[in-house]
């Protein structure tokens, strides 16, 4: 007999039950942004490839300069200029500079460049500095921001925006990542009607499959959707089984009545094995997990509350040990702005609104029956 | 003459300058997350549309159940059974009750549902019930959810995954939501080759396009790449003008170099107005604000973290206005790891990396010299 799991052992569970299934595809890299890092990203090469000015000025030996002022300004002759994009062919001798746009490759000899503010072109090929440089001032130097060896980005990185302008930066166009994890949505229950019908007496709409769908979509998942089956363990196997052998994770998702719920287990256990059953978690608590090989089968409660929390709490972060992610969760701490009655034995898991009001953050905490939906609407 | 303004002030100006675009398009609901709602949407109907058990047990009526205990069972006539999504057409006389399952419609009369657990079936034609009900218990009533005339959902709110549940549960299947604004992106520098290729002397690869169509995409906007402009005046302003042409907005970035700045001052003043040149923050003050009729027209600064810092902290707000989009920043406070040095005049912009550590939420400032984008890669 299964017990019920707090939400610890059900995420030790999770880690310790399924495995990556290490499966990698390349992407452009105008369509990494989201997706999962396939293995460690390291630079070939330096960027920039070339010593570089932050400032437009004139690129010189800093030693020429010490001393120099507004009053004695240091006097040097004008070797070059150096074109943006184009290399900085000549050595700078003693006594000389050049001009360097922003962005300009450094001459070889100079270590330093003076904002042009500072300077004065006495236009006879000499110019005046009027503040002294220092070695290394307003340069950027070969690899300062990235060289040969260095690992860019780790493996299991979600890519952000700057990690695409990172992979731009190395010339990484074509970017190693995991083929999303494909995730079968079922609905049951004899209550239900799609989305676009009107109920009848007693029927409502089913909630739960948009509801998963969105919250995979978002998660980086592809969500395929096996619609809605009435309750007939018969029918529910046939779907399960068929949905198991096209995805690489299935969500059954309603059932709140006991027979379902028990079709459901027999169901799980007959494909593979039954691994949980209960997480110690209100609302949430008749949760099924199981698996066929390394494809978790997860039956969800019926209430859209209930089961939005799960999927969160839970299956997301199942989904995220199929592809192997690295993702912090960050959490906030915030005061409650009522008190919240504590549940017996059972972590209790409540949404609420964040509002910031001087300085604090505050969570006031949305009061409804289980499965109204329209209450987390509303919420970001 | 333009002055630099605070961040505040252009945040206003963008308030000021810019009106929504106002362009409304229906998507189907699977296509809805993450899209900004166009007009609010309002309930027409109820929410469930009958009084629904929250339990598998028995509907009766609470007086009828008064008093009664483990010793003392509350007889009641088994009157009938509800299905699971049919009515329950039936009024409940005086000591009699219903089974229900959980989810189901209680019949008329009934007033409560006591748990199945909490009953026992004599198997006579009568059921023992244990526990005394109350009015109103283990019950949801017609429109609890949703009721006609309710607004679920304010205009202008990008819908996540909850907002796509609950307007399943209302059955509106056809979204109205903004249209995407599109957005021209331009990169110019003589530096500049696009990521595919190799850099040659005093080369680098264009950064910026990627990232901030990566940033753009995210964000929910359409981003439309017009490729690397050399610095050429008459080149750029036939680039910036083919872009406004087409797009709602136009972004150029890069031409750090004085006479760039100067050319698209220029260029954006000879396509509509200037609003805006400087922003008192740092990095990223090289900024330029200008539009077209209501097209904005962005110049941002070359440097890739710069550009960055004011795509997040100013574009994408004038972005949202455009689209009418109103969403809430959380931001978070943390305590600084290492003291950073203030920067006079000029707000200061620091990326730095979150760190929980024994309740306390800690922010390790990243060290970079301007333009140094894998720095900010790494980032969550």
């Amino acid at each position: 007999m299964l017990e019920v799991k707090t939400p610890q052992e059900v995420l030790e569970l999770i880690q310790k039950e399924f495995k990556p299934l290490g499966l990698t595809e390349h992407v452009p890299l105008a369509a990494a942004l989201g997706r999962v890092l396939a293995e460690p990203i390291t630079a070939q090469e330096y960027v920039p490839d070339f010593d570089r000015s932050t400032v437009d000025g004139y690129a010189c030996r800093a030693s020429d300069t010490f001393g120099c002022s507004d009053a004695i300004p240091a006097i040097l002759n004008v070797a070059g200029q150096v074109l943006m994009g184009e290399g900085a062919d000549f050595v700078l001798s003693r006594d000389s500079c050049a001009y360097v746009p922003t962005g300009g490759a450094i001459p070889k000899g100079a270590d330093c460049a003076v904002m042009i503010e500072y300077t004065e072109d006495y236009g006879d090929g000499t110019v005046g500095i009027m503040k002294p440089g220092a070695p290394g001032m307003n340069l950027i130097f070969r690899g300062d921001d990235v060289f040969p060896g260095k690992e860019i980005l780790p493996a299991g990185r979600v890519l952000t925006a700057q990690d695409v302008g990172a992979l731009a930066a190395i010339g990484k166009t074509s970017v190693p990542v995991v083929r999303r994890v494909k995730v079968g949505v079922i609905s049951t229950g004899d209550e239900l009607v799609q989305p676009d019908e009107i109920p009848g007496p007693g029927q409502v709409r089913d909630v739960n499959s948009p509801l998963l769908t969105a919250m995979l979509t978002q998660f980086g998942a592809e969500a395929v959707n096996y619609g809605i089956v009435v309750d007939d363990e018969q029918l529910l196997r046939q779907r399960m089984q068929r949905a198991a052998q096209e995805c690489d994770a299935v969500i059954l998702s309603g059932g709140s009545s006991v027979g379902v719920k028990d079709a459901a287990c027999r169901i799980i256990e007959g494909m593979g094995e039954l691994l949980l059953h209960g997480i110690a978690i209100k609302p949430g608590k008749p949760t099924i997990l199981g698996k066929a090989g390394n494809k978790p089968l997860i039956g969800l409660p019926g209430h859209p509350v209930a089961a939005c929390f799960v999927a969160q709490l839970f299956v997301l972060p199942l989904l995220g040990r199929l592809m192997g992610q690295k993702q912090e969760d960050y959490t906030v701490t915030a005061e409650l702005t009522e008190s919240l009655g504590a549940n017996h034995g059972r972590e209790q898991i409540n949404a609420c609104h964040l509002n910031r009001e001087g300085g604090k953050l505050l969570a006031s905490p949305i009061r409804s029956k289980s499965g109204l939906i329209t209450q987390l609407a509303g919420l970001y």
